[in-house]
């Protein structure tokens, strides 16, 4: 077969495995989603084509499609009582961020998390930032998605006493080159709280972060 | 003045501010130090050359000297009761990791946190890495400190169900170019437990998983 | 004409000349390989576009077409006894990467190798690699693909006693560059029996395999 | 000769040649700073070696050393009445950017122009530059000079209606690159009134400054 | 909301928010274009799809569209007497450039700026410039846009004696890299009033163009 | 303890570990060096500095330290037939690369294999390599080491029908990037028997060789 | 208008001013064609597009299509006696790297130089190169296209004692990042007569090639 | 023997062999330095350590030491009639630029070829270029040294009918990243007669221009 599936990881590593569709074809992806569909957990596919949701959607009843997040869910497990669910704000820079935003924002949710969402408090008008600050250290973990010069998350980091994730976008052109300077600016920020994943990553920042908030809460 | 000193960092974001050495003269270093000393804080400065050691020493007396972590410390704060001190683990990969895999250590034992010092279990010789397995999960969260290919940070994501905070180390030659590939390499790491920080940052590492580590025991 | 055919290759280098279709106009292709069929080699035309593959059925009857490798072969010469041919293993890291491993089995087989596949084994679950420790452990070569991070040639290096080649592949997004990332961590293997050759150039690795399989065999 | 000195620069584009030290001999930058001081204007050199100090001072009775902005300068001309100075503002990330702030600041000062130093408000603690948002919005230009994420720019151009001169400096570690972390981000950033120089050019932001400043005050 | 519009930028740092249409939707676009007609100030959107021109000329009557310049407007306020007008220079290299230079244009002429298109004066042929020196003097500020080896804004640094702000275009083929080989020959200008905004970024440059030249003449 | 020896390698993977002495201090290799000495095995280390080499020196007896190739050695095993030894090849291209080649011939006799060196044979003068080609083609593996261009392992590749492994040095200025310029060369050699290892790595090109060779003899 | 025609290029420097026609519209490249064919002159265009050959063809009458070239010429002068036509060779590695050598082989016949064109030479099989030999040493001048890891001009320039302008072509997959690498290559070529032109740029390294020719003959 | 010493290459390819001393010991240099002067051939050796210059004078006498221009050399052939030689010019940008314009001038001339220097002639200050036209323009082959952006060849190129070669130098710093922003924007030069070698090779450049030159004059 084309792919080992790894069952035991809720076991192991405390959250289900997940489906990265990119560079799957449609049929690999509703098979997979499937078999895991069957195994009774819940499931979450990422980076999802218009076609491998069509494929998904006719091989698994009941999934719900996020479009902006590219992400089609399903969720079988009986849902904690909501109001003991962690807490983490996602934040972006700008509008077109807003799909990399999403992306975490629903995985997280998928994971059982309470997920504020503060977008468009880019560092060029920064008391948007300080007007949603009341807002942001109600969080246990804080996402920051930002493209360009990347430097949202040094002034969320010092605003707030938990970890910053902070998700490098490939938003912007010329000298951004895709999302490299944003990333190497988060590398080098100076609040200590930072810490950084791969470009347009929002899924592994919401990984990272739902590991944290949980421990926080629970 | 040349510096700026934000004493109420730590009312704001949960730990005290932390002497960043590099780059100051070892009188400006000398004087931050006792400046925060005097103010009864705990103080940590890391990057400490030979010369702001002996500098540091002159100004305030009772300070700890880390030779290989490159640190020195004061503690005047009422210790914990260590029974309670969340717990994380430290890894690298070759000896060469050790001085970078010693910041992130001190720093944490600093920031009251006990810490599980697994050294020497790179990936070529991946049954070392399992032999330590069980400590490993006894961790509240992880550091993994790993020069050349940075392939360890991804294996230990795969072991544990905690946040893995990954450091590059400069350790290698040719084209290991300074840390760069392997900080290239955790940043694409396929385990999505992994964040990321700049290439020897032990420290920013060490502050990261302090908060997580905390937030999980209390 | 717009090529000279190295005819002499085989008795020259041992293994017969290799057709690289990406870059040439099908027209070109068909034409080199029918030259090369009338000549009475076996023929081998990798990266083979669909037009390129309708050439080339038109132009000499008999070839066979590996879709997922990109591969057209033509087997003129007596195949030797199977059971003395030499084994090598590809191994991939994730589902993305079998185009790549695919045109390096296919290659290898054509060339008069066992090849043992296996897949999906990447290091994020590591027991899946220990799981196929026996089979791995039977080949005279072990070719290994993998993208983002590149990791998984150290670790196999570390179970083997032969020569491992090591084939980056462009799967991934963000800093993985094309597959750069991958390249990079496999040239600082911490494994001192890997070699690496191009991104995605599954070709030049079962070339090299199959010239170490076949000594270690015969 | 080893030098054509632009006599009539002055003339011609409104400030005087200056002498860029590094690369040169002492002797050949005290030749190049006689022979200008005997032509009678002001005599500006940077990145002065002490070697160079010493021989511009055998040669040239008058001058003034400025060691932490590597400058000797030479004032021959009748200082304008300093009420009618134009004024910038100069702004500093860390105390380790300082002999960049001070290269600018000197330099302005040197061409006429009054200079508020501002300096250590890093982003990390966004309280800091606030504190100074009275003084800040009096400059006719504002130069920025940050190392590491070089954020500050951005959030600087936000606050303000004239032209941001930004100034990435060679402070940090591993990822900083030596200032092109810095500098990539100050290139993308968000405030759209913000241009950059070389890094660690503080001459160059000090010299437009002065001809942005002066054409708004006279 | 996708956006946090910010009405009171004009008051607090001169000039009006602009909308940069790359990356959102014509939706969007046309949506926040509204939002800002209504509130009585003039609105400028850069970057503007076909689709996205369509979606504000639907939405709001009386809007201009630039071309080439890929720019839409709306003049609500007042225009200036026009002899008072300040004034910049606009130059580029190749016809190539065009594009750029007209976004910096059609930007300061929003802005209240009169401006000299001064185009095809590149570098290897010197006199074409020389010819025009006589308009590039009146001058308050000089925009230059050039692709390739980016050498045109040192020769003109050296015949104005006003800020230079540089725009390197992604103009170019093979190793100018998408202008990055322009971006970095600005950056090392020998001309010290040379100062660089991002690679195609004509807007940039007209922004603070504007800015200086306003103080010039008021 | 800082390492963990890997005692049972040269059971599990052919042939035993060795040390790497660069960024460990002498006491370290010395101490690494005397535990393997002490079990019975022949030990290498490679990449050691004078004051290793003393401190080994003081600490086992009948050590041999290679100057050029910075190698240190301890025969303790039984010497095979030297008649039945497999043979390699060792090239490179200029004077400059001789530290890296003996590394690599050192090496491989260390190991038990025959080495023919043939230094100074360039692409600039072809016939140099012409002369030498009969006894090139005796070998069971090729090495070839060169920087600048690093054409050579291309040409060599043409030449031979057994594997080449590729060194690309540090030898070279300006855009040789410290060996990125041969390595990068070298990954895309037109020569399919070609594989490539870290920049300067003589050492792990004669691990790969000599698992090459040994299974041709034996 | 759009360009500022260069008429008295050919006094000046020697030859007509060629039309370089990427990144002007169809309309624009017919217009600068037909205006400088109006002025008596031989006309030259480069990198035209299918749309802007039309367009050509449809304003000026008695234009040749070299279509693998993508050239567009005008003959108006009379021709040299051929038999004194100063005498070029064109080489090239592979047949992908034909487009390159012909645009370079067309421009330097249009300039008035007779053209030996080697084609599909590359260093893989040098017996190809040394089997053209005798036609090489004839020259004048020699270019040598290349993509890949570009080693051609370096063996080239060992044969030939005139100059070899070397093109890098954007030939090659992975680590070939689009020409850099065999840029790079030919840049640290060990035979001092190679000097290097961007990637892909047949018509520079022939009028480069087409000026050094006609000084040897005349 | 460590090196194998090309005595034909004068027959072969025109001009005798050059020693290239960096990365060789001082006994290697003297050496070969030696071996060359007894085949009674004019002996050049480039890159010359202190310590290399004094073994090369306790071994050969007669020798003539250029000290900026880190050449020893020897004449033993009879020297041609001064004025038949060949004409080049060599041109330079600032001061810091002497030592490599110096290695070109002092190559040709020891190949017998007549050298006007013409130094700081950067753009920008034109004028000074413009100034020195006449003499340029009686060069058979132009040399342009420069750092920094590299923009002098461009402005030489389209002053000039003969080929120009651009020489970038490691002079500059921050984003000139040792020569590489010179090297980049000579290779995007806008003037076709400009062809470009390494970064600081004087000497290859000599090496061709005096190869045009000589063509031109017999
Ligand atoms: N958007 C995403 N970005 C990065 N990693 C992802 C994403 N979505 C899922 N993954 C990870 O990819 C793994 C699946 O990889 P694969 O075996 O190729 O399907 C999952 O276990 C996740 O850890
Ligand atoms: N080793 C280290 N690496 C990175 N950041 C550090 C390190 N040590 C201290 N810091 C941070 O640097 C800040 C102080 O910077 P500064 O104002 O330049 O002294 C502290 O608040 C810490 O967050
Ligand atoms: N010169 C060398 N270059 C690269 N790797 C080496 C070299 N010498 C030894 N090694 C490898 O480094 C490993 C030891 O690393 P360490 O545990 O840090 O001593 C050995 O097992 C060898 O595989
Ligand atoms: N300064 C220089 N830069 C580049 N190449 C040089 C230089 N000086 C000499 N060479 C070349 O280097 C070759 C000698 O290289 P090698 O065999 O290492 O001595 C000579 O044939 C010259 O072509
Ligand atoms: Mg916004
Ligand atoms: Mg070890
Ligand atoms: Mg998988
Ligand atoms: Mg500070
Ligand atoms: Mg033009
Ligand atoms: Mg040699
Ligand atoms: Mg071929
Ligand atoms: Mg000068």
């Amino acid at each position: 077969g084309h792919a080992r599936i790894d069952h035991h990881r809720s076991l192991r590593i405390g959250l289900p495995e997940v489906i990265y569709a990119e560079g799957k074809t449609p049929g690999q992806v509703a098979d997979i989603f499937s078999r895991m569909a069957e195994a009774g957990s819940d499931v979450l596919a990422t980076r999802v084509s218009t076609e491998a949701v069509t494929a998904i959607q006719l091989a698994v009843p009941g999934t719900v499609h996020y479009e902006i997040a590219r992400i089609v869910a399903l969720r079988q497990a009986l849902p904690l009582n909501e109001d003991e669910w962690p807490c983490i704000a996602v934040l972006c820079a700008g509008t077109s961020d807003l799909p990399i935003a999403e992306e975490a924002a629903v995985t997280a949710e998928h994971f059982g998390v309470r997920v504020l969402r503060l977008y468009d408090v880019g560092v060029a008008g920064v008391h948007r930032l300080l007007a949603v600050r009341e807002q942001l250290v109600q969080a246990d973990a804080v996402i920051v998605c930002a493209g360009m010069e990347g430097a949202l998350p040094s002034v969320v980091g010092g605003l707030v006493g938990v970890p910053v994730i902070a998700v490098p976008t490939s938003v912007g052109y010329g000298a951004s080159f895709g999302g490299v300077t944003a990333l190497l600016g988060m590398l080098n920020s100076c609040s200590p709280n930072v810490s950084v994943v791969n470009i347009d990553n929002g899924f592994g920042a919401a990984y990272t972060a739902t590991l944290i908030a949980r421990a926080k809460r629970r």
